[in-house]
């Protein structure tokens, strides 16, 4: 392993030239108009991973963008490891805001700039560049597979059923994802865990037709003020969801994870300060780090309904509508959710009112344990480049995909994320700092180092 | 007396003659290019009283469209009666929908068709009629004083002003006005009360942008959320409102009075099957009847924030306004109640979240006393024509200008109206029936009689 550090040192300018390549492709999986991109994209991606030294590599179509498949068995008794990422990315709109061309990547001030510089394509190709110093060095201790996507952007729709289909070729031991954020450059951490979503639309309906408030108000119920009275009533005073049933699968953390989860540096001042708030405002009992991390939310995204224009106009409203979503957390299952809040808000609905439920859209929280192999090797690994022990930390977001991996595949994810939070991503001026390209780089190969050496 | 009716009777195709004259200019007040009818309006109604055998009356300028007032003062030792009344009237669209034009009045089917039948030309018009009937039938047994003016339907915007600036020409013991509706053709009643009201824009805004609900969600108060939960507060299970103060100065309907409002024939299943509700709902312990005409009422008008488009968007966003109306009761004052309102607003928001109270529009609710003297005589002189006792009805709705002449002329207004549910004020096909027309010229005439005969 004392070689792979000089490796990546001799051969980090055409690394990084092999990444330009890639960015220079403008792979946006939201604008039809870039299909040809997209494949151009997958086929870069697939001669990346030959030349990395992969026995086989292709270009496979779903019944949207391909995937990109490819794979080294060195022997099929050692573990396997599988590399998720993928070369889709986000538009670059507004564009009047990039300080230099969103599809041709530069340097400055020790940073990549470009749209995918970070996400994903940054990150993703540390995969292929740690794979060839593994195999070039003659270090590589494992089989690798390569998974790598084109519509990550836009939700995957088309990568569980292509898992579906070739479960037998994507066997593993465990998924590598580099997709996720340090908590700082010199604060190494790994995300242990997103949560899931459950998102409703709700309609609430008093009498059929707008009335004149004056003469019916005080005798029929008003639709806004029944759908507040709902909605409140699902939150008590120390913030805990009163739906029935809704903790019930919640995994409680332990004192351990909990401890952990809150070593990470945090200043709740500066955090109220970036948004402007007196108070944070949080399930009793948890911090701010576990509210957004191991704790569900119940949130109303939107309201509507009555008159919303100017001045004043007396009207008792026939609808009101809500979004409302919850953001899920382990072993919380979205469906179940959907179900128990359909259910609790037709129950709690008064007479006096007619109420919908529409179910939109739900996800999986996903998490890694802490004791699971991989993350322990992930662990070291981090430990051998930054010299500390990474922090686990949950991140409050979801990607649905990862608890699809598990559920299909039957495999966790580890998350060994290299960006920062300084990077822009979705935005203008993305960028990726060449300092945690080369250092993911070098971390990801002693991941497998440690993840094979355990597994002996 | 007796000469009265068939005074009526000799002289009702002049009256219906001299009332489509007056139909027959399109006096809409809410449209500019109206201007000049606007005057010919309130000079046709000048010399109606004038022919009628006033003393004098004259078209008076505001800063808005004039004020007809004339006078025929008998004996200043004598009690003075004071008519209310508008030559204006609402615009005409959707004008496809009328069977005959707005402004060429027809009889079909013993009713006058056409924009002002009804209101408050028809019913306005009774006014001089009956003091025609009762001059030239030598009748008359009190000073009569008209003010009729050009603008109620756009909320009486100059009236205020010019009964400050003519105070003591207006001096009268209590003003007369019919611009409201019996219960049936055969049912009687006077409305004895109409609401106030306040409304309220408010605005409660949590973080400074919108955030991500997975990343924040769960550890910062969420404005709809908090919104809801502050206005769901405001109204208790019982349905009654919880702002400090709020019944403080609510006059209790004496039993008598509540006795005589429930007289009033009503059917709950008819009334919840026009507007397709299951089930009503008010305060504890009122009626129908009562919940919207003796008890104040908290109305979401409007409510809106966050994302309001097609399908799901995961977004914690930064604000959240509505638009609440509270219609008040005798002796709530419209200002203090807005200003209690605000105040609590103020109070029971959380530290997490910023809030404006914005106080868009306010007017005071009136209450004519059922032994009030003008009442008495009111209600003797419908049993005459109708033969039966009129119903004391309160109208859940408001008409600010009648309590602002209570606070500056300090009068009373005594509500003979003569519409009906099925006249369809302010909309197409607008008519009056002809019944309802003389047999209102007749009552008012007896109401002058027995309010002459009781003053004694």
């Amino acid at each position: 392993m004392e070689k792979v550090k000089a490796y990546i040192e001799s051969n980090k300018d055409r690394f990084l030239e092999e990444l330009f390549g890639l960015i220079r492709i403008p792979s946006i999986s939201s604008l039809s108009d870039h299909k040809a991109d997209m494949v151009r994209a997958a086929e870069y991606w697939r001669d990346s991973i030959l030349k990395a030294g992969a026995d086989k590599a292709e270009v496979m179509p779903t019944d949207g963008n391909p995937v990109v498949y490819g794979e080294k068995i060195i022997n099929p008794a050692l573990p396997t490891v599988l590399v998720y990422g993928h070369y889709d990315v986000m538009p670059v709109d507004p564009i009047e805001l990039w300080d230099s061309p969103p599809f041709e990547p530069e340097v400055r001030d020790g940073k990549i700039w470009a749209r995918g510089a970070d996400d994903d394509k940054g990150q993703a190709f540390m995969h292929a560049k740690a794979f060839e110093t593994l195999v070039k060095t003659d270090n590589l201790p494992c089989n690798v597979k390569f998974m790598i996507e084109g519509e990550e952007e836009i939700g995957s729709p088309n990568l569980g059923k292509w898992c579906e289909q070739y479960k037998d070729m994507l066997k593993a031991d465990v998924i590598l994802v580099s997709d996720t954020s340090l908590i700082g450059p010199d604060t190494p951490s790994i995300t242990t865990g997103l949560r899931g979503l459950s998102y409703w639309q709700v309609e609430v309906t008093g009498p059929n037709r707008d009335l004149h408030s004056g003469l019916f108000g005080g005798a029929v119920a008003n639709p806004i003020n029944t759908l507040a009275e709902m909605v409140a009533s699902m939150v008590d005073e120390d913030n805990r969801i009163t739906i029935p049933g809704f903790y019930d699968d919640v995994l409680e953390a332990t004192a351990e994870e909990r401890a952990m989860l809150n070593k990470a540096p945090f200043s709740e001042q500066a955090y109220k300060d970036a948004i402007d708030v007196k108070e944070l405002r949080g399930e009793k009992g948890y911090t701010t780090i576990e509210h957004t991390g191991i704790r569900p939310t119940f949130d109303l995204c939107g309201i509507w309904g009555g008159y919303t224009g100017e001045g004043a106009k007396t009207v008792l409203p026939s609808k009101a509508y809500a979004k409302i979503s919850c953001r899920l957390v382990p072993d919380q299952q979205h469906e179940k959710i959907g179900e128990l809040f359909a259910q609790h808000f037709k129950n709690i609905a008064p007479e006096s009112v007619k109420v919908k439920v529409e179910y939109l859209h739900g996800g999986q929280a996903y998490v890694c344990p802490i004791d699971l192999p991989a993350y322990k090797a992930a662990e070291k690994a981090y430990f051998q480049t930054y010299g500390k022990q990474p922090i686990p930390m949950r991140s409050g977001g979801s990607i649905p995909i990862i608890s699809t991996f598990e559920e299909i595949l039957g495999l966790k994810s580890v998350l060994m994320g290299f960006g920062l939070e300084s990077d822009a991503i979705h935005s203008p001026n993305e960028n990726y700092p060449l300092e945690n390209f080369y250092k993911g780089i070098e971390t990801i190969s002693w991941f497998y180092h440690y993840f094979a050496a355990d597994s002996k």
